[in-house]
C-alpha cells in the first residue's frame, strides 16, 4: 500500500419496508429505489426488510450494469430481509441467523418467522481487505414495556462477537443496517464498545438530514404518528459504522440522511430514512488512529449492564417453561381424569368432547415449554460469552492500561500494529 | 517468535455418550474419565456428548487442578453436549449454532432438539494464536437410505465457513470432533478441501490403536453390532484435523487411538474411541510448508458434488412443503364440510367430534408446511454460498495456478506470507 494511498467509498442503507400485501406502494418504491441507486451509483447499496425475493430479483436485474455483485441472504422461514448490491466484486460470503429472535406464538409481530440474521460480504479494494456486515435486529414494538429487551441485547452480543471473530484480517470494518436500537441503548453501546466500531453521524463533520440524525422522522407520510409520540423528532435506528486496524484511518466526510421525502422525486423510499456516507481511508501512523479506544471503564460497565438483562431474560424464560411445566401436570390430570369419567360412562359425551382440547392443551404447552428453555440457554449461552469477557476485562484493569488493547482483543490488534 | 520455536501440543478427543437415563454406566464412565484426563494432563481435552450439564460440572470440579480453563456449549433445548477443558487459559470462546439438524418429528432419533453446534476456542500458546474448534454433526441412522445425508452436508459446509471466516488472523487451526462422516463421504472431504484441514490419522507415522484408525469398533461392549455388520473393523466418524499457516509446519507426532478398552481399566470410556494426538509446531521456511494444498480439481469436484446433494435436499423440502399445502387445503374444506354439517343438524355429533382432530391436522401440517420452508431456505443458502465458491474456483482455475490461493482463499494466505 502507497503512503499517500486513499480510498474513497460511497455507502447507502436502508431498510426497505418490504412487506408483501402489507407495506403501502411497494412496487412504485422499489422501482423508484432502483432508479435512485442507478443514478447514484454507490460502491456498496445494502438493504433490509427486501422480504420478497421478487423484489430482490427485480432489483438484480435493474441494477446489473451499475452493480454487477448482488446477494440476497436466505434464512428462517420468511428470510432475513438482507440483500446487498456491490459496484465491486463480492470475494466472500456468509451470514449468521441469531439464536434468539422473538416469540413464535406472537405471530402478530412475526419477528419469529423471518430468521433475523448478520450478512457478511468481504471485498478487496484497492489493496484492503473490507468487510462489510448488514444486519436487521428484533423490532421494538413498544417502549415502555419491551417484552423482546433480552433478546435484541442477545442479538446485538452475537452481532458484537461475529464481527469480533469474523473480522480479525480485515482493514477495514463496516457496518449497516437496522439495530432497532437508539444510540443510547443498552444494545447499542454494547455493539460499539465490544467491537470498537464508531458511528458515522457523530463522527462526521459534515451532515445534512433530519435533526439528531433520525432515521424514522415524523415527516414520512409512511410513518405511524402515534409511534413517535413520544419523539417528536423522530428516532434514529439505522447505522453506518465502521472502524479500520492500526495505521489506517477512516473517516466519514458525509453523512446525507433523506428526510422523509425521496430525494429527486419527493416521495419517500420506505417508512425509514436512507443513509448515504461517504467514507474515505487513508493511510495514517498508527498513533493518528483513533480507532479502537477500547477504554476500561466503559466497556466493564456496559457489559456489567447486559450481562444483568441477560440474567433477568434468563429467569424469566425458566419462569415461563415452569408456568408451561405446571400447566403440562395440569392437563395431564385433566385427561387422566376425563378417560376415568368416559370410562365409567358418567356425562361420557362431555368427557369425549374434552378430551381433544385437553390433548391440544398438553402439546400447546408441551410446545411452549421447550421454546422457553431454549430460550433460557440461549440467553445463558450469551451471558457465559458475556461474563468470559467481562472477567478478562476486568483482568486488563487490573493488569493497567498497557495490557488492556492485548488481553482485550486477543492479541490482534497489537499483532497487526507490529507488521506493518 | 524464535527460528528455532518449537510447540508440542497434546490433545484428547471423546464422544462420550453421556445420555441420561439411557448411556449405560454413565456415572462411572464420567468418573473413570476424569481420573484419566487428570492422569494424563492434556493440553486440551475436548469431549462430545456430555448432555447433562451436571456431568460437566462434575468434571469440571474433578478437573479443576489440572484443566483450570473449562467451558460448556449450550444451544439448543438438550444443549450442543459439547465441552472443552484446557490446561491454559481460553482467550475467547463462542459458538455457532447450525441451522439445519434433522426434523422435529423425529422424535426417536432426537438430534434436532439438541441444537448441534461448533464451538470456537482462542488460545496463546508460546506466542502463537490457537484456534481450537469442537463440534458434533447430525448422526448418520441409515446409511443406505439416509434422509439427513443433505442436512448433515449443510452442517460439514457451516462447520467449514465458520471455520474459514473465524480463523484468518489465527497460526494454527485445529478441530476435533465427531463428525458422523466416513473419511471419504462428501461432508468430510467437503471440509477439509475448502478449510485445508489435514488428518491426523492419515499424517502420523506413529499410529496405535484400531486398524484404519476406527473410533467405533465391534470390540467395544456398548456398541451396537448390528450397526456395524457391514464394517467389520469398526468405522472412522472422530477426528483430529489441524493445519498451520505459511511459515509455521505442524505435524501429528503420535497418534493413540483406544481399542474398545479404557487403556488402564480396561472398560471403555464409552461407545466412541478416543484419540489423543501429540501434535508439534516449528517455525518452518514457507516453502517447507505443505499446508494449505487447494488444488483446483478435488475443490471443484467436491463443490459440485456437494451443490448436488444440496440442490436435491431442497427439490425434496419444497416437496414436503407442497404436500403438506395440500393437507392444509384438504382440512380446510374438511372443516367447513363439518360446520355445514353440523349446523344442517345431520350427524351433528359425528361432526362436532370430528372437528377437533380436523383442526390438529391443519395446525400440524402447517407446523410441518413452516418447516419445511425453512429447511429449503437453509439448504438454498448453504448452496448459494457453495455456488459462490465454485464459481471463483472456477475463475482461479482459468486464471492459471498462480492467482488461486490469493482468488480462493481472499488472499489470507498470500498476505500472511509476505508479513513473515
Amino acid at each position: 500500500m502507497k503512503p499517500n494511498f486513499s480510498l474513497r467509498l460511497r455507502v447507502f442503507n436502508l431498510n426497505c419496508w418490504g412487506i408483501p400485501y402489507l407495506s403501502k406502494h411497494r412496487a412504485d418504491r422499489v422501482k423508484r429505489l432502483g432508479d435512485f441507486l442507478n443514478r447514484e451509483s454507490f460502491d456498496l447499496a445494502l438493504l433490509e426488510e427486501v422480504w420478497s425475493e421478487q423484489d430482490f430479483q427485480y432489483l438484480r436485474q435493474k441494477l446489473l450494469p451499475a452493480y454487477p455483485a448482488a446477494h440476497y441472504f436466505r434464512s428462517g422461514i420468511i428470510g432475513s430481509g438482507l440483500c446487498v448490491f456491490s459496484k465491486h466484486p463480492i470475494q466472500e460470503f456468509t451470514q449468521h441467523v441469531f439464536t434468539l429472535n422473538g416469540y413464535p406464538y406472537m405471530i402478530h409481530h412475526g419477528d419469529w418467522f423471518c430468521g433475523k440474521a448478520v450478512g457478511l460480504l468481504v471485498l478487496h479494494l484497492g489493496g484492503l481487505v473490507l468487510n462489510a456486515y448488514v444486519t436487521h435486529l428484533h423490532a421494538e414494538y413498544n417502549r415502555q414495556k419491551d417484552i423482546y429487551l433480552a433478546h435484541r441485547v442477545a442479538q446485538a452480543w452475537e452481532l458484537a462477537q461475529f464481527i469480533h471473530h469474523t473480522s480479525k484480517k480485515a482493514d477495514v470494518v463496516l457496518l449497516c443496517g437496522d439495530l432497532n436500537l437508539h444510540p443510547k441503548d443498552l444494545g447499542c453501546r454494547l455493539l460499539k464498545e465490544w467491537t470498537g466500531l464508531h458511528d458515522a453521524f457523530l463522527e462526521t463533520r459534515d451532515f445534512k438530514g433530519p435533526e439528531e440524525g433520525c432515521t424514522m422522522v415524523p415527516e414520512n407520510c409512511y410513518v405511524n404518528r402515534q409511534e413517535l409520540e413520544q419523539f417528536p423528532l423522530g428516532i434514529r435506528i439505522d447505522y453506518v459504522l465502521y472502524k479500520a486496524v492500526s495505521g489506517l484511518y477512516i473517516s466519514c466526510k458525509t453523512l446525507r440522511t433523506t428526510t422523509g421525502h425521496e430525494p429527486h422525486s419527493g416521495s419517500p423510499l420506505s417508512d425509514h430514512e436512507a443513509l448515504m456516507a461517504t467514507l474515505c481511508v487513508r493511510h495514517s501512523p498508527p498513533q493518528h488512529n483513533p480507532s479502537p479506544t477500547h477504554e476500561r471503564s466503559p466497556l466493564i460497565s456496559v457489559l456489567r449492564e447486559a450481562w444483568a438483562e441477560l440474567d433477568q431474560g434468563m429467569a424469566q424464560g425458566r419462569w415461563w417453561a415452569t408456568i408451561a411445566g405446571y400447566v403440562i401436570g395440569l392437563g395431564l390430570l385433566l385427561l387422566a381424569l376425563l378417560c376415568a369419567l368416559a370410562a365409567g360412562g358418567e356425562i361420557r359425551e362431555v368427557a369425549v368432547l374434552l378430551w381433544t382440547p385437553s390433548v391440544g392443551l398438553v402439546l400447546g404447552a408441551g410446545a411452549f415449554y421447550l421454546f422457553h428453555v431454549q430460550e433460557a440457554k440461549g440467553l445463558c449461552r450469551a451471558r457465559a460469552e458475556l461474563q468470559h469477557v467481562l472477567g478478562r476485562a476486568r483482568e486488563a484493569q487490573d493488569l493497567g492500561p498497557e495490557s488492556q488493547p492485548a488481553l482485550l482483543l486477543g492479541q490482534q490488534e497489537g499483532d497487526r500494529a507490529e507488521e506493518q
